[in-house]
C-alpha cells in the first residue's frame, strides 16, 4: 500500500518519471498580501485565496515544507493572507529587506537551500514578478521549478498570458492548483485519501456538489430496500 | 438608534419609500439542489452557493422568515444544499408533490400566506423556472416580488438575460445579493452592524481584503507611535 | 392525478395564473432552414437545433399543435431541418409566396386562426425578423405571444440583445427552451413524466450526466448491500 | 404582385400592422464621420460602415428619402463617410451650426417636417448622443422612431447597453440593420428582389457564402446530368 | 449665441424637450471611496475614476451644483477620491450617520431640496445600492432622476445588468458619462467649447488621438505650402 | 486506391512525414466519467461528449485499438460515458487500483505495450491530470504522444491554457478532434469516405447544415430540368 | 531607391536577417471554399475573406507566385472564393484527387518545387488541417514555412489556440495578415507604396478612417489659408 | 544600501542571474503614433499610453537611455505621442526614411550600437511589425531582447496572440510593463523608491486606491489615539 512517507515518484511502470517527487518538493508562497490582491485581474480573489488555501492544506497533509515571504506586510501591500499559516502551521515565514525578487534575499535563499530539496513549487502575487523572478533565478541555479498560475495573480489578462509564455521559455513548468493536488496526491490508495478528497471539492466546486448528490443517491437507494 | 425590531422602511426624509420593509419580507429559497447546480451556466457554483449562504445568514440576523422547498431531494435533482438550514435554523422546509412551480403546491402557498407578509424575496435554480413561475403567479396574486438573480441560476447566459427581461416585463423587481444585503441592512447604526459587515466580505471578496488591509494599516500606525 | 388532457393552468392556489395553458397553445416554427443557420451568431448551430428538437418532441408528447413554414426551401435559404417533422409528425407545413413575415401570408394566418388557440409560441431564424414580425403582428391582433429565443437565431450578439428588448417593448413574452419545457410540463405527477425527463438532459446536457451519476450511485449502493 | 410604389404595410391578414410603412419612412444618418468612428467600441468599424452602406443602398432601391448631417466635417470629427452619398445620391445633407443634437437645428427639423413622413429611422455615431437626443425629441414631437443600433456606435459596451435600455424606456423602437432590411423588404415577390438579395450577403457575410455554395451545387447537378 | 447662463433646454424646434435642463440639474456623487473601488467589477478603476473626474470638471465648467457624500470615510470604505473636490471646488460634502441610503439622511435630503433643482444626476459605488436606493426614493418624491452607470460601479457584471434593468423599471433614466457630457454641453457655439472639447478626449481616449492627428495634419499642410 | 489496411503515412511526395501513421496509433480514453464532466469549464459537456463519440466511431471505422480506463466508476466520479464502448465495441477497459496517473497502473501500461504501437493519442478528464501525467510519462518512455484537448476537459479556462503550454513544453503534440479526424482520414479516395464524411458534421455542426443545403440545391437543380 | 525586383532582405544594418525574402517566397492558399467558411469560428467570415483578398492583391503587387488548391470544389465544400484568382490572376490552381493534405498530392508538390522558392507562406481552411499538415510536411522537407492564421480558420477557439501552439512546436512561423503585409512591404520608399498603403486600410479598417481624416484635415488647412 | 548607479543584477544569492541588468539596458520606443493608436485592438488606448508613460518615467528615474523613432510623423500615421519626450527628456529621436523595420535604418542601428548596451527593451505599434521585426533582427545580431507587449499594440486579439508566440519562438523575451518596472526597480531600499512607488499606481490603478486607503487608515488610527 502506498504510504505518504515513501517516495512514490517513479514506479516500475515508468509512472511518475516526469512528475514531482513529493519528498523532494518545497512550496514557496510569495507575497499573498491583501493589498496586492486588489490589483489581480486574471483570477477572482475568492478563487485565488481558495487555491492558496488548498495548497496550504495539501502541504500539511503530505508533510511538504512551506516557506512564505512578504514585501512589507506592515506597509501598503498589506498583511499576508492569514489562512496560509493557519492551515500550514509548519510554514516558515521569511521577512525581506525591500527586495522585490525573493531570490535576492539572503535569508530566503538560505532557507530554501537548507531544505535540501530541489523541486520548487512557487505561487505568488504578481505572477509576472514575485513568482517569475525567483522562478527564473532558481531555474538558473539548477532547481526544477513549477509555477502554480491559479494560486498566483497578475494585473491584467495580457500580463497573465505573457507570464505563461515566459515561464515556458525559461524552462519553468506551469501548472494549476488542481493539477498540483493530483500530482502530489498520486493515488487514492493512501491513508490521507479522505482528506485529500475534500480538497477536490475546493479546486472544483462542482465536484463538491457531485459528492453531495452521490451520497444522497446512495442513501436513497439504501432506504428504498 | 436604529433597531432591528423597528420598521425602518419609510423615514421622514422619504428614505425607503421604494425599498423593502424587512418586517413585511419573506424569503423563499427554491430548489437549491446539488444536481441542479451542475446545470447552472450564468454564475459559478461557488459564487451561487456563497450568495445563498449570505441570504441565509442575513435572514437569521434580521429575523426574516425563510421557506425552502425542493423538487424530489431523494431523486436526480439531488439534496438541498445543507448550508441553508444550518445558517438559517428557523427556515421551514415544504416538500412538493411533483409540481415544478412551487406556487402550484397547496402547502407552499399556505405557508406563504400564513406569514402575513406581502414582500416576497425569491431565489432558486433555475431562475427561469423555479423562480420565474412562482414570482409571476405571486405578482398576479398581489404580492410585491423581488428576484435575486445571483442567488439563482440558469442553464445558459442567454436564458439568464431572458429571465431578467421577463421579470421586468412581469413587474417582478430584479436584484442582486449585495443589493439585497444593503436594502435590508439600511444602516450601520444598529446592533447587528459587525455581523452584517462580515457579509459584505462574502458578497464582494475584495472587500474582505480591504478590511484586512485597513486593520493592518491601523495596527501599524498605532505601533509606530 | 394530473393528466395531459386536462387544463392545468390555474390551480386553486393561483398557481399558473400567469403561465401558458397548454390546451390554448400553438407552436409556430418559422424558417429553421440549413442556409439560414449559417448566419446565426448568437447561439451555436448544435444548441439551436437541439432546442428545436426538444420543442418538437415536447409538442408531440403533450399534443400541442405545430405549424411550420419556410421561405423558399428549394432556394438559397436551404431546406427546413428535417428533425422537426420527424419528431412532430403532426406538424403542418405551410408554404409561403415570398413573404418575409409569415403573418403576411393568408394561408399561414388562416391555419393559425383555425386552431382556435390564442397562445402562440414562436421560434425561428432570424429572431429579429422571422419571429419578430409575426410576433408583433399577432400581438396586435390580440394573441398572447411567447418568443423562444434560444430556439431561434440572430446574425449578431447585438441583434440578439436588440430582439430581446424589442419583444419586451412590444408585449411579446421572451422565454428559453428550458423554461418552455417546464412551463408546459408543470408537474412530474403525470403519465409523460419519464419522457419529459429525457428532454431535460437535452436542454441542459449536464443534467444528463447528473442522471447517469445518480443511477450508478444507486446501483452501487444496492450492490454493496 | 407586390410593387415598391404600393403601400405594403397592412395586409388583409393583419400582416404589417406593427411594421414600418416604407411610404411613411424617412432615414436620418447622423454624424457618421471618420474621426468619430475611432471612438466606437461596441461594433467594429468595418461592420459599422458596411451596415451604413446597406441602409444607403436600401434607401435608393426603395426610394426612401435620406437626410444626412455632420458636426463640423472640416474639424476634428472628420469627414462624413463618402459611401453614403455615393450609394444614396438622393440623400440631402444638412449642415449644423454647432448643435450636438440635430433636433436643435432649425434646418434639420425643417427638412424632416418637409418630407411629411412620420416614421423616422435613425442611425449615427454616438448612439447615446447623436441618435438618442433627436430620437427622444422626435418621439416627444409625435414621430414613430426607430434606432438602428448596429449602424450606429457607442464608445463602450456599457454605453451601448445603456443606449438600448434608454431607447426602450423612451418609446424609441430599437432595431438592427438586418431587421430593417427585412422590414422594408417585406416580400421576395417584388421587382427589386435580386438587388435586395445582395444586401443580405452584406448584413450577414455567411449568407454570401451560402449563396455561392448554392449556385455551385446547382451547377454541379446540372453538369452531372 | 448660446450662453451657459441661459436655459437651453427647449428650443423652438422642439430640440431638448426630453433632455436635461442644466439650470435645473443637480449632481450627486455618492460614496466614490477607495476601499469600495476595489470591489467594482463592471468597469476598470481607471475608467471609473476618469469618468468621475469628467463629471466634476463638467460641473465646474457649467456651474452645476454638486453634492458629495461618503459612508464612513475614516473607516474601511476608505476616503473619497480627492479628485472630485479638487476639480469641483464648489461641491458640498455631506457626512452621513451610518445610513446606506443617502436619501435616509436628513442633512443630505435637506441639501438637495435647498437647491430647488428637480433633475438629479446620480453616480456612485455601488450602483445597485448607493445609486439605486436614493434614485428610486427621489423618483418616488417626484424628481427627474438620471443614473450615470459608467461613473458608478457594481461588484459583478450580473449585478450591473440587473441595476440597469431595475433603473428602467423604476423610472430612473440610465445614461453614460459621454452622453451626460453631450447632453449638458448641447452646442459647440458657446464660450466653454474649448474646455468642453478636452473632456471628450477623456471619456473617449481615442478621441484625444484623433485631435492630435488632426492638428499635426493641419500643421503639415500649412508647412507644405 | 487508398485502403485502410495499408500504411498511408509517408507518400513519395513526402506527404505524411510528420503525421500520425494510423497503423502505429493507439487511442487512450481516460476517465470520461459523468461526475468529472460536471467540473469541466473549458468546453461544454455536449461538445466534449460529441468529440469523444467522434473519436470512438473513428477508431472503429479505421480499426485503431482503443483502451479505456476509469478511476472508481462505482464511486463519486461516476460511470464512464457509455457511448465509448457502444461506438467502439473493440475498446478494452482497464480498471485501476486508485492511481490518478494511468501510467502508474501495471495493467494499463502492459496493455499499451502489448499493442506494439508507438503513437499514443490521448484524451481524458481532466486534461491537466488524467491526460497530462500519462502523456508526459509516455513521452519519457519514448512514445510519440498526441493530446486531443477538445475531447478532454479542465476545471477552468486558465487550467486549460496552462495544459496546452505544458504539453508543448513536454514534447506532447496538442491537437483537436477535427484535426485528428483529418489526420487519420487523410484522403477521400478510400472505402470509408462516406462514413467519415458524417463525422465532419459532428465535429463541425455547421458542416452538417452545409451538406443539407448542398443536397437540396442539387435536388432543386435536377427537378428544374 | 528600393525596387521591388531587388532582394531587400538583408541590409548592411543586419535589417531583414530574420525576415522573409520576397524573391524566395511562394504563397499557398489552401481550400478557401464557401462551404468550409461556414464552419470557421475563430474569425468572422468577412474578416477572413478580406485578409485573403489582401494577400492576393499583395502577391500581385509584389510579383510573388501563388498556388491555390481546393478539395472537391464541385462538392459539399463549395467553390473556392472567386476573389483570389480575380485579384491574383497569376495564381495557379492545382486540383487534388481527394487528399486532405495538399502535400500528399503529386501535382501540388511538383508545382511548389518547380518555383524553386524555399519560403512558403500558407493560409487555408481549416488552419489545423489544411494548413497544418502541409506546413509540417514542408518543414520536414526543409522549407521555411509561415502560417498566416487570420487568413485561415478553425472550427473553434480552442482548435485555433491549439493550432498556434502546434505550429510553434513544429518550427512553423505563425504570422498575421498585417504582419505579412509589412514584412513583404518593408519600405515606403518604393514604387508600389501608394497601392500598398491601401492594403493597410483593409487589414485595419480604422486605418482607412485615419487616412480619410488626415486628407480632410489637410484640405481644411489649405482652404483656411 | 542599493544605489541606482550600481549594477544590481547578480547578487551573491544568485538573485538577478536571469534578470535585466539596468546598466546594460536600452529602451526602444517604436512608432507610438496617434494615427496608429486607432488601429490597436488588443489593449485600450488609455492603458497603452499610460504604460508608455510609465516606461518613460522609469527610464528617467533610473537613467536608462531611450531611443524613439517614428514612420512619417507628418503623414497619416500621425505624430509621436508627446508624453514620451516630455517624461524622458533624455530620449533621442531618430527619423526613418520610409523603412517599416527600424532595424533597416542606418541611423537607428548606429544609435543603438553607440550606446554599447546589449539588452534591448522594445515596445511599439504594431507589436507584430514595429516591435517584431527589429526584435528578431536584433536577436539575430546577438542582443538580448525584451518585448513589452502591453506598451505595444496589435490590430486584433488574434494578431496579439500570434505575436506572443512568435516572440517566444524567436528567442525574444516577452514581458509586461508592470514586470519591467519591477525588474528594473529590484528593491525598495533605494533612493528612488518613493518615485517608483507612484508608478505602481499607474500600471495597476487599483494599487493607487490601495495606497489611498492605507494612508487614510493610518491617519484615522493616529487621530483615534
Amino acid at each position: 500500500m502506498y504510504n505518504s512517507k515513501s517516495k512514490p515518484s517513479v514506479l516500475p511502470t515508468g509512472g511518475g518519471a516526469t512528475l514531482i517527487d513529493p519528498s523532494d518538493a518545497l512550496i514557496l508562497l510569495l507575497d499573498h498580501q491583501s493589498g496586492l490582491f486588489q490589483t489581480v485581474k486574471d483570477i477572482s480573489v475568492s478563487d485565488l485565496r481558495r487555491n492558496v488555501e488548498v495548497i496550504s492544506k495539501l502541504a500539511t497533509l503530505l508533510n511538504i515544507p512551506v516557506i512564505t515571504t512578504a514585501s512589507e506586510p506592515a506597509g501598503t501591500n498589506g498583511p499576508l493572507m492569514p489562512e496560509i499559516h493557519e492551515l500550514a502551521p509548519h510554514a516558515v515565514y521569511v521577512p525581506r529587506k525591500g527586495e522585490v525578487n525573493a531570490w535576492d534575499n539572503d535569508g530566503f535563499v538560505a532557507k530554501v537551500r537548507a531544505t535540501g530539496r530541489n523541486t520548487l513549487i512557487m505561487a505568488g502575487v504578481w505572477t509576472s514578478v514575485c513568482v517569475m523572478f525567483p522562478a527564473l533565478d532558481a531555474r538558473a541555479a539548477g532547481y526544477d521549478v513549477y509555477a502554480v498560475l491559479d494560486a498566483s495573480g497578475d494585473p491584467s489578462e495580457m500580463a497573465s498570458r505573457i507570464s505563461l509564455a515566459r515561464f515556458v521559455q525559461g524552462g519553468v513548468k506551469p501548472t494549476s492548483t488542481n493539477a498540483l493536488l493530483s500530482e502530489l496526491h498520486r493515488t487514492w490508495a493512501r491513508p490521507e485519501a479522505a482528506e485529500l478528497g475534500k480538497l477536490y471539492g475546493l479546486v472544483a466546486p462542482n465536484y463538491a456538489a457531485v459528492a453531495e448528490s452521490y451520497a444522497r443517491a446512495q442513501q436513497a437507494a439504501r432506504e428504498a430496500i
